[in-house]
């Protein structure tokens, strides 16, 4: 009798858990046979013994999470601050990699046998006929034909071996996610237009820096001989976009212990996230460049074109993806009653954020880019009709996964420096890599920042610049975009250097971040929660805020919180109050309950998460619509409205206050310290909208 | 340029999140050549195509998920009960599979090429040599000739089709896990006499009814001629073992809403819970019972033998490396102080749970019975051991965990009942099939409580009976122990047959389990919490338990509460004061400061969840150590100890509070109202655990 083979057998590095893939065995009852029983019997105790291997293979990576674990434990206890957790996992895995590579020797399992046939092409799935019966092979990829026999525990070390698109899809969403996710940092927004600078315009300067100086590494490398297969400007200009992704992992949990001064760490933060996005977007378009059926590998000007357009078709297609998802997830927790059931509304929550990464993948645009700006979104709306239990509950969660996927990647790292079977280390290449990315990094900050200077109020010192230059560490997302595709040579030695610059930048920038703060006489232990309360720093905030943010910035802000905020959220002024009369019905059934309640405390605890600077509120506080009796009422209760209003110098600056703006809703919080203003009169009540447009 | 695939070709059901399988693809740098970087471009343009069509077959899931949170939404918020959130997916899932069958037309893709060669195995992979390029195939498994060209769209169909490993290796554990973490019901160990009896007695006899009926049902269909293929004893003896497994999910989810009876809840949920151990164990011993390469399928004494032996190995096996987790994960978070951490301290639990699943399945025993025994050492130690926060984020974690796996499971059976291409509905074997579920879950039940009532006081009423018999609902893990294997036309036609019980159980019985409590007039809204200030209730349960707890059990709660919960967790008597005195110093060192406070208070948050009922407290205090007097010392804390004292007759019942007993520490706990004992001496200093053996 025929038994189907319950265990897939997978030699291939197929790890136990992960058998999503593959299709039900549909084998066929063929009459029994005494000969093919025995030979399934055999066939199923391979398979079994193979599911062991792979379930004792993942178990190493487990153990290993649990050692980074329990050292990240004493490290924190201990206060050693000179090697971040991220640098541990590396080391940990590094050990492993030694131990697989050169501790164990199992036997080499002899299964593989070669076929010759004549086929023009390589299909997908083949059927082996083997005496009479079928078995179905699908494709793993093309190999080389030394088959790595020259490296000994090629099997195994290819068991310890994932396939690269794990990491983006499996270990990179939740990463990026969550920092999206977390980004509701106050600071963020009021340096908004430095951050989408640094993010874009640097990370492409950088990446064409960095490429041209690989160019002509190469080049020289050519010359002189030291060059062993082909090397194209498009290699080198997708080497300069892997590599100008920075971290946002490493340096920015050492800033936020040390409590670092906040708009330097708006700004690491905020590039450091987008330009991640950046570089998976440019590099894909670097390689929709390249191919064509071509080897010309030159300079052309249509194909640039066609990239550039690539660029912005995929970019701007997954920011609109993730949004639309984030918007969505918005309307429906706010539409229901579903925050009654925390456990509902966080599987709700985790599965629609998902679903934008296949959604994105599915619609051909890049799901990692989705999901942050599906994060953001998520964090920006969302997050405010979530119940209390599901705020934390969806915190915790995507923290756990970022965490766990996070040392997972840097481990596996450590790992591959050692069971990575292709690795091809050019000295000099890699010197003129270390060369390049300082010169490409450089090139980010130094300009850039002496432009942005040049608008900024708050200007970028010097010594910030020194930092964002020196903490430009490159982390998961360089790894995995590397990882991604390594068949030529040019790919392997790009993936060989890139692994060393990460474990420099983790192990060297990461571990000197401290002393290089000190050195930089930078402010550390910087309480932004109590920032508000000293005058002066408040008072220059308020200017600072004022003037850097831009025209399109205060007229999205305004849109945002008069309209969709209300619109997609529990908070912010009713719609009611905001939208002309005419749409007084759609306003009426559009706005919660919740909102009128909210509508009285103008502090709400949305404005808190994503401009909880007192400052900020000045253009929360700029909206176009009128109060109950059509007159400007001074809000008496913002203090960075007040302190504005009585420090500022410049006419503009009151008049904004006081005469161009008319605040959607006078509020009653008695309790401010700075209150100068009579009592304002009382909320409108809840179900009258009518008195809002007399 | 040859170029690495970069998005692998799978066209088999592969998912594109779980890419996990393979492994890197070492594409050999061959010379360049014009043709093969077109086929390779065309490659690369059917490989992404095929990613993009898993992502959107995966969005397809997550879709159907968010459908039905949204309707579970709607019914929990209307108050339906009719019908559970697992029946509600289930027919979400139902109607996408009529859609995917029925109504979507899909190009049929025509890539397979069938290879003949003379091979007498099927190796696990095999190298294509292409027109001198190397291409790796792995085994996917035997293929039935027909190759399902019958159904339309199986392509389609094939794709949306999960490996069965999955529900094993992936949707079960956490499932699983979950239920032995939330085990901590306080009447769960007052009856564990009872459930362990139902889960082991009464599965094995309902395993072997059932499949009895089947067998003769099976003879019956062979001498009409209905049978299409070979369906032998062993066939009819497995499906009894996969259908004798009832379900913890919808019943108990019903009942905790309900407030149903608290011992009647406990029967349910501990059978429930242990029975999918069993039959797990029970099927796989059964299919080792087997094969050994011969066709005779009949009764065997020494086979018997083996596979009982084969039962108690894996059993006890995945028990130990179970519960050998737990206390591993008790141990480290007591005595680091990873408490300070909670994210590190969650992550770290989390990976060490699921490591008890990978070591179980590395040492080839079942990790799913593993993780459920983890998952009770977990909740009984190591959760003492936790932080707060880390005790409510690990909850919530498997809590979401559990809860999403199980919507999969459930909308995925809804849609392979049309997805599924090998289908066999034969309507004798049905009936029969429904019968021998009745008679083997009535052989199940009835006998037991009989014999069961024998020995208890407090009886199994017959109502009890009666809706135990009617809540035996079939659910995930009867449908992942059917499709793990659907190779013959016996596994084909029991997997359609569980598939249609499943169905019926879980909408019929588990939509009636409300009008069968009325029925049957059991005592809803029960409310446990307040069940121990009735005093009269409470007496009564003081009694059941002291009579109806063996010895075995009595000495093992000592034996637990004496010297492996201190010794493993912060909480129980200090292990200076349970330990023999030349055991000191090792004692001292074991036991945490924490340990000392803690004794402070006997009513420890521990006990709390394990046996939060106070009259279980009775034993907990039975021990044999002497108090710092060497005299028995009453305690004056416990209320169920007094309310006991007070109002025994029982003259055994007194000597064993009062003078058979001598209580580990005096407790000093003003509070208790029935305090009616003089002031007990205060507790002695931490540091002195000699006063304490005078």
């Amino acid at each position: 009798m025929t038994r189907c083979q319950r265990r897939r057998t997978s030699v291939s590095g197929a790890f136990m858990l992960p058998r999503l893939l593959c299709l039900l065995c549909f084998a066929v009852i063929s009459l029994a046979e005494e000969n093919t029983e025995m030979v399934n019997v055999a066939t199923e105790r391979k398979a079994e013994e193979s599911h062991r291997q792979d379930s004792a293979n993942l178990l190493i990576f487990i153990i290993l999470l649990t050692l980074t674990i329990l050292t990240i434990w004493l490290f924190k206890h201990r206060r050693f601050r000179f090697l971040h957790e991220t640098g541990l996992a590396m080391i940990y895995g590094l050990f492993v990699g030694i131990i697989l590579r050169f501790g164990v020797h199992l036997p080499q399992d002899l299964n593989d046998i070669t076929l010759t046939c004549a086929m023009n092409s390589s299909p997908t799935t083949i059927l082996v006929n083997v005496s009479g019966r079928f078995y179905e092979y699908s494709l793993k990829g093309e190999v080389r034909d030394s088959k790595g026999h020259d490296v000994p525990n090629a099997e195994m070390l290819r068991k310890v071996t994932f396939d690269p698109e794990v990491f983006f899809n499996i270990l990179l969403p939740p990463i990026i996610f969550h920092a999206g996710y977390s980004l509701k940092r106050r600071h963020f927004f009021r340096n908004l237009g430095s951050i989408l600078s640094y993010a874009f315009v640097g990370t492409v300067t950088s990446c064409f820096v960095t490429g041209l100086v690989m160019y002509g590494c190469v080049v020289f490398l050519k010359v002189i001989g030291q060059l062993g297969g082909d090397f194209f400007f498009t290699d080198c200009l997708f080497f300069g976009a892997i590599v100008s992704a920075t971290d946002p992992v490493t340096v920015l949990a050492i800033f936020n212990e040390l409590k670092v001064d906040v708009d330097l760490y708006a700004l690491l933060f905020g590039e450091s996230v987008l330009n991640d996005a950046v570089a998976i977007v440019l590099s894909s378009s670097i390689v929709a460049y390249q191919p064509e059926g071509d080897n010309r590998h030159t300079f052309d000007g249509s194909a640039l074109l066609k990239s550039l357009g690539v660029f912005l078709g995929v970019f701007s297609g997954s920011f609109a993806m993730g949004a639309a998802t984030g918007v969505m997830t918005a309307l429906v927790t706010k539409f229901t009653k579903l925050r009654d059931f925390p456990l509902l509304e966080t599987a709700l929550f985790f599965l629609m954020s998902w679903s934008t990464f296949l959604l994105a993948e599915a619609c051909g645009f890049t799901g990692v880019v989705a999901v942050l700006f599906c994060g953001i979104t998520q964090a920006h709306y969302t997050y405010n009709n979530l119940s209390a239990e599901s705020k934390s509950r969806s915190k915790q969660l995507f923290e756990l996964l970022d965490f766990l996927a996070e040392n997972f990647i840097f481990s596996y790292m450590g790992l591959t420096l050692f069971s990575f079977q292709h690795h091809v280390f050019n000295p000099l290449f890699i010197i003129g890599a270390f060369l390049a990315i300082f010169l490409g990094r450089a090139a980010n900050i130094y300009p850039l920042s002496f432009l942005l200077n040049l608008g900024r109020k708050n200007k970028i010192a010097s010594n910030f610049q020194h930092v964002m230059m020196f903490s430009g560490l490159r982390g998961a997302m360089t790894f995995a975009l590397s990882i991604r595709d390594t068949a030529t040579y040019a790919r392997q030695m790009m993936f060989s250097t890139t692994l060393l610059i990460v474990f420099f930048t983790v192990w060297v920038c990461g571990g000197g971040t401290t002393p290089m703060l000190s050195l930089m006489h930078i402010r550390v232990g910087v309480d932004t929660d109590q920032d508000n309360s000293v005058s002066s720093t408040h008072k220059k905030h308020c200017l600072i805020t004022k003037h850097e943010s831009a025209w399109p910035f205060r007229l999205w802000y305004t849109f945002d919180h008069n309209y969709l905020k209300p619109f997609l959220t529990h908070s912010g002024p009713p719609l009611t109050s905001t939208l002309p009369a005419c749409c007084g019905p759609i306003a009426r059934c559009l706005t919660s309950s919740q909102a009128y309640e909210n509508a009285g405390q103008l502090h709400d605890e949305d404005t808190e998460l994503i401009l909880n600077d007192d400052s900020s509120l000045m253009y929360s506080d700029m909206t176009v619509s009128t109060d109950a009796h059509g007159m400007p009422t001074p809000s008496t209760s913002q203090a960075g409205l007040c302190s504005l209003a009585r420090t500022s110098d410049d006419p503009l600056d009151r008049e904004l206050v006081f005469g161009g703006t008319r605040l959607v809703l006078p509020t009653d919080d008695p309790s401010d310290p700075l209150t100068s203003f009579p009592p304002p009169p009382p909320s409108p009540p809840l179900s009258d909208p009518l008195r809002h447009r007399v």
